[in-house]
């Protein structure tokens, strides 16, 4: 199983170390693409040593290749947008982890899409229920 | 000319004026699909009489149907993200209009996205002139 994580960079990084966990958990269920999202070396310039062309295309390259995204929506981010919308595009499984505790609101776009699953967590213990319930998939006698 | 126009609603409402004025800029290069973004009346709960997903394919709908997206992208939106993703994914003119004055800056992926014009602007007296090169089409002897 390859994961593609996803989750605010330019935004700012002040979630970096709820990322850094997201993605343990996520290890446990197979191969993470994306790890570098949860490294605090990351600021929010990006990766300077990069260009815009070069990071777009290897990141659309490795979500092409993976077999799921699972995006951190609660920041708001036009980068996250972007792949969820070709994610579903591509047929991808989607899941979007989203915390309500600060009066955020999801997206209507990212909550009506009927290829995304949605679900909220108030922390990170939560997700490790969400994770086991999404990657055992629908159970053969749904 | 059929355009949809994106710019930020659940990530608050601050914009509404300036989109209104783009809006209006638009207008005078054709059919605006979209127009309610610029509705004062509009609050960043969306619309409260449609469901998520009734949104979702509606806009998506539209989204389709249109020649060109235009989106103001210097509010972070996942919706926003969201579509610049499908259209550049289906073949749609994507025009990607960003202020950077307030140390801001453009998410990576879009601005390395090759299929999406991106220009800065400092107002909206500014966005004349981009609206008029990015419909006018690349010229004859290019």
């Amino acid at each position: 199983m390859k994961i593609y994580f996803s989750g605010s960079v330019s935004g700012g990084r002040e979630d970096v170390e709820l990322y850094r966990q997201i993605i343990r958990r996520l290890k446990e269920h197979g191969l993470v693409l994306t790890e570098h999202i949860g490294d605090a070396r990351l600021d929010a310039r990006g990766e300077p040593g990069l260009t815009d062309a070069e990071i777009h295309d290897r990141d659309l390259t490795w979500l092409s290749e993976a077999d799921c995204l699972v995006a951190e929506v609660t920041t708001p981010s036009l980068g996250v947008g972007y792949e969820i919308g070709k994610a579903t595009e591509w047929g991808k499984s989607v899941l979007c982890l989203f915390r309500s505790e600060n009066g955020s609101r999801l997206s209507r776009m990212i909550a009506g899409s009927k290829r995304a699953v949605v679900r909220e967590y108030r922390n990170v213990g939560e997700v490790k229920e969400i994770f086991a319930e999404f990657f055992r998939g629908p159970t053969p006698d749904n």
